[in-house]
């Protein structure tokens, strides 16, 4: 185990919002001196539907690479953009492919939500907390919702005040959690 | 616009128990002579999440095939296993990388669910109902849990009577709806 | 069984928008010809709470009353106000105290939520959707969610042309689930 | 604020094994000597609909009383029956009528669902998950299902040993929580 809090950027969508977002935790974890770190979905291999699961689970280099950091850490957050009304599928899979129980029981997770609309992923953040509670992790009550979340961004700084306000809250309780 | 159901076997995993309750389904729409047709989430190209999504979405050959075919269906049948308190993530994948809102508006879904445990996947196909509703689908209210689901099989057969029972109403029902 | 449309308030606060919005809908029924009625929760019996369930169900008239029209009725709208992030206790024990199965089974439902804040009720109407899908009840995948929906309305009229839309196409919908 | 653990017995129904469920937890809790005492919804006021909500709010004895208790307290566990598919609507009355933010703001709660059937609340935990995350209280992961309870008890006493083990272990996770 190790006090790395890591940061999943829960998308592979290139030039995600969600590794802008993803970035501006790392900076708030830094600011504080926290070690933390960034799990970027994007950089899981082509085929990890198909090597990364099952009986495959864990044989790449880069799938066994977050596989150890997962079981590891005992901090998350997860940074969790709506697709279609939830989290997106890449997500799940990700999850789908990791160690079991040993990845999340009693560890403690930050959700953060961000949207195009108007929804800030409250949803998508609903199920995913119903996910990481049956693995057995803890979620932390405070689920910021970063709705319209590209009008609230310049150059990849979080321009609304209490959006960021949210944010650094978020981080404080995660160190208290 | 076709009227063959098409059932989703929502996982890519190899021999999957999805794909024989999948196999169930479309006996029972051949039985009453309805056109019915398998999606096996398992025929999914292996690099899926990055061939298949974003920019790429509808490109390769399989996957144009499949998202004609979900575009065209009006009625569905998502088979549905529980996977870390919810559905595989390769079923959400496998819809995020279809049209909107084309594929989903106003057409008529049916969910089954199974799992090794006693839970019979209900936070999934709630999860999945909200994702749907999102889509502009509507799910048929009844949602047969089907828990412990290899002590209740034999030979690709249900042996569970009430299992059978809920499916054959099941299988009317969306042919109603 | 009668086609009468059963629009429930689903608050029981003194002056609460949710009747206001009721009212909305009826006269879009009444606009189409279509025999529409409101139930409002307001009206309870103040002990209703004890009065109304278990073995006391449906003893006193004015719950005899609601529980005929909810057994009767074939269409519901569900008017469903934000509160504490889901919707009214009132009108959970309201559902707990009819008649089960007849109340619900293959009948059809259309929820619309409302709320003082930006998130439309949208948690709310997925608890519910769960509720009443459990209970038989299909539901409409068209959930118009009216946040901040009191800067949305003047004199008991919706002046935001996107929500009156919303609800127009919503209640056609319902006529033609 | 206190250190007393309120144990809410969620629902009115007379006679309810959710207030036997209840005792389980106080004498596990008084076994360890942890203070610990049940809120009884059954004791609410008849009227509690009306009397205690919206400007009533806290205005009735009972009412205040059992208003304080949540306000002072720092941990609570959350009994649930299912009813319909979700928790009863009573409990979601009683937290509609609470001081907000003070009854809930970083405080820790344990849930645990009972049924009649095969799910063991597994929806209703989800929903008061939801709701008491909102509020701003951290959710226990482990959220015990006692399916077919009734069937698992025995003169007020839980005979199924698994069950126990759960209640045992979560008892002990709320404390460390």
């Amino acid at each position: 185990m190790n006090d790395t809090i890591y940061i999943i950027s829960g998308t592979n969508r290139p030039q995600a919002v969600s590794l802008q977002i993803a970035n501006v935790y790392l900076q708030e974890f830094n600011a504080l001196n926290v070690k933390a770190e960034i799990i970027d979905l994007q950089e899981l291999p082509a085929d990890y539907l198909f090597s990364g699961l099952y009986e495959n689970a864990g044989k790449s280099e880069i799938t066994m690479n977050f596989r150890k950091k997962m079981k590891e850490g005992k901090k998350f957050v997860f940074v969790i953009a709506e697709y279609n009304g939830s989290f997106p599928g890449v997500l799940k899979a990700f999850i789908d492919g990791l160690e079991f129980p040993d990845s999340f029981t009693n560890k403690k997770c930050a959700l953060v939500g961000l949207s195009a609309g108007e929804q800030g992923a409250v949803l998508a953040m609903s199920h995913l907390t119903d996910i990481l509670n049956y693995c057995g992790a803890h979620v932390l009550a405070q689920k910021p919702k970063l709705a319209m979340v590209s009008q609230n961004m310049e150059d990849g700084k979080i321009t609304n005040e209490r959006y960021m306000k949210h944010i650094k809250l978020q981080v404080q309780q995660l160190l208290d959690f």
